[in-house]
């Protein structure tokens, strides 16, 4: 036997309630090998709702030839019908041709995919920091006409394979220009997972000075240097309240070398849930849905809470 | 190219400096299913020595049929000589056989291994958690006469894979009850890995109130759920400055089901170095002896440092 759910013990420094931004049907599956039928990824997200998953980033509307993994954006959604639309329902939309193809699906929410570093805008956007930002102001205004909600993601912002060290003064500059189009909430991304808990804390410190306050900010961390779980809780205990983490542990960025999987959702769901801090999960319904995935992939979950619930069955 | 050391910005909620307690070893190598030859086991622990790491726990004494893989206690300590004796080379006595073993061999340190369950203690120690206490009470007073420095491990103080969820008054009585009889250090055990941050606070803050203080306790999270350094950062906030881990994740429990890898020590280092904390260890050559062990094992190491930074080299 192991233990099915942590014992509950509040952690007084941790808000009462979270908002998990699951990202695995698109920053998991984007950075996936394997290709995955449309019908599987819309019964994915089906079965993440099912387990109490509130906001799903579903897909990205970028150009088929760019993430071949998501080319079928558009299917999905026709697939999920209303359960792919609605606020809690954001797609990635990289310009304004991605936002006229969300625009015709129908859906209630957008994020855009900034960069902290200039090497990666180059690579990821193909432009300077400065011209994408001009890039994004039309999708934002645009989005914002439509009544769309909007999300600003900004990468690298611990660190860059090529630069190095990240200054926290950029991260910030970006990240107010990005908010200054009208975004309503920024995803601060550790796209290569070398941020640690000092670090997290002068840029929550330093974004709030800037008049970026907790209330509008994200995180999103990946584990390749296993300090996610770490460095979502320093966030919290700043007032974040929105975590981005992927199902099973999917995930990882195709164009960032040596990037990992992002946070598991079951790992921080086990640490939500045992500190006291309400999610909405059920987490034996997303180990299923976990379990369930991995066959479609054919490959186990990297999950240590799937690995350890799933391992030994009651 | 990846990055071999995380940006430093000190984090003000944690301790300056940390004593890292290392087990890789001990409880690393007792849990690994290859048998190491002793000549490896002691250029293990020289090589770590050489990397920086000044408290390292070198074997254990317990009879070789109970344990085959530190069946050559005494040789490894005769191969290490005056290397792997004084304080801070403690080894692991089971009982007053044990401590004899280890008195002959001539080291400066023993630990002693208790349970907080009653279920635990029987199956590791044939034994009620009353009669385990009573056994080590003579290995404690005779350990102290000859001047030794003695710490006192309780497992599961977390959780229990037949008990389940394990009481906080269950782990303090235990506790005091091993401290009383004079240890100079207690280590909170995760054995099954099931803990969370609130319960480490929670278990810290009862441990205070019965008078035995931070400054005696250290912590020894397992990763089984993937909590060990989100609970070793929590433990550290609360005074907490001693902490086992296992250089590239080795380790386990033998006993207890569905329990794997300890922390491991280059996560928890890069975690601190970035956070401005000192340990006194070159990651570098951490990672380096990772891999030669991994080489020696005949399978990667589970560390995610070791993963990042060995697998990209400059």
């Amino acid at each position: 036997m192991s233990m099915r759910a942590p014992q509950r013990e509040p952690a007084s420094d941790l808000p009462q309630r979270i908002t998990i931004y699951e990202v695995g049907p698109r920053d998991g599956l984007q950075n996936e090998k394997t290709v995955v039928p449309a019908e599987v990824k819309a019964e994915f997200i089906r079965r993440l709702a099912g387990a109490g998953l509130e906001t799903i980033e579903t897909t990205s509307f970028v150009p088929p030839s760019w993430v071949p993994q998501l080319a079928d954006a558009s299917e999905v959604l026709q697939l999920l019908g209303d359960d792919g639309l609605g606020p809690r329902r954001p797609v990635l939309v990289p310009n304004e041709r991605g936002l006229d193809r969300a625009l015709e699906a129908g859906v209630g929410a957008v994020a855009i995919f900034g960069s902290a570093t200039e090497t990666f805008a180059r690579k990821n956007l193909n432009r300077t920091v400065a011209e994408s930002v001009e890039m994004f102001a039309p999708v934002v205004a645009r989005a914002r006409e439509a009544g769309l909600w909007v999300r600003a993601y900004v990468s690298m912002c611990f660190g860059d394979p090529w630069e190095g060290p990240v200054p926290v003064e950029q991260v910030v500059e970006v990240s107010r220009r990005l908010m200054d189009l009208g975004c309503d909430q920024l995803s601060l991304g550790d796209t290569i997972g070398v941020g640690t808990t000092g670090h997290v804390s002068r840029l929550l410190d330093a974004l709030d000075a800037a008049g970026i306050g907790a209330d509008r900010v994200g995180v999103h961390f990946h584990d390749t240097y296993g300090q996610a779980l770490a460095n979502t809780l320093t966030a919290l205990r700043h007032g974040v309240t929105v975590v981005d983490a992927s199902t099973g542990g999917l995930g990882g960025c195709p164009y960032a070398k040596s990037a990992t999987g992002n946070l598991a959702t079951e790992d921080l769901v086990w640490a939500l849930h045992g500190a006291g801090v309400e999610t909405g999960v059920d987490l034996e319904s997303l180990v299923e849905t976990s379990v369930w995935m991995a066959g479609q992939l054919g490959r186990p979950s990297p999950s240590r809470v799937v690995r350890a619930l799933a391992g030994s069955p009651e």
